[in-house]
């Protein structure tokens, strides 16, 4: 499925950054960046502790990995995510030129590159990353599942 | 067109950060954030500057006002912008909860409100602004236009 045989490793980073999430009381979405088999940036959601909207798991990695770069284009990185991206940052993964896009598990809700909007296949799209997914589906997914499931049972002005 | 008098006042300061921008060698688009008639933030584009590819006007202000607000929502706020939004910002503009959006100048090319995919029409959007636009459209057109003129007369490596 994937020409990387780190693959499932660099998932493992990005499922342990979605649980350090969940601890934190953010949704459960980690990310990691990887540049010629190295990790460079791995975060978790944190718009809560952030008071920040953009700040989504895939948006934090590329925005440190940038820093690092001292460029706003990282052509040669590739991005390991729990949950398919959603519009905001399938459109920010495109503007990075990232390379490749591996997603553990799809979310056809807020998802926009295998479901809603499919950003990558629309003609306004400049670059487009070449797709893996269904690495660590399982557990992504379950750990996304978990939390929501507590959530629901959490009186709402608890939350 | 719109209920709030100071409307062109604010697409005014809008525009401002748009030629701001341009000066600084950046995409001129501009944006600024109003409560309860106040300017909160106001940005332009500052991607090249900041390293950053998600460093659009919008995100700026955006990230700035909830930092002021302690809040990763933004529900009694207007956003003033100067060209249409993308993907990626009016994705982040739903999720700050932005409560009217008034923008200049259409872009047929990369606007998602507008045109393309009419991100606010898409049955997974789970809060769409009020739109209004037009508002300072030929000056805002002008600056974009007159930008990419000059950019396409310099040599590609110079930029």
């Amino acid at each position: 499925m994937s020409p990387d045989p780190k693959t499932e490793s660099f998932m493992a980073l990005a499922i342990a950054q979605a649980k350090a999430a969940a601890q934190r009381g953010e949704v459960p979405v980690g990310a990691v960046l990887i540049h010629q088999r190295r990790v460079i940036a791995c975060a978790g959601n944190r718009t809560l502790e952030l008071h920040d909207p953009t700040a989504h798991a895939e948006i934090l990695v590329i925005r440190e990995a940038c820093q690092q770069a001292n460029s706003q284009r990282l052509p040669d990185f590739d991005l390991y995510v729990t949950l398919e991206p959603c519009t905001m940052c399938a459109a920010a993964i495109s503007f990075a030129r990232i390379r490749r896009l591996y997603i553990a598990a799809e979310d056809a809700k807020a998802g926009a590159v295998l479901n809603g909007a499919r950003f990558y296949d629309q003609p306004n799209c400049h670059h487009a990353p070449e797709i893996y997914s269904g690495i660590g589906e399982s557990e992504a997914s379950r750990l996304l599942k978990s939390f929501f499931q507590k959530r629901r049972n959490v009186p709402p002005d608890c939350l």
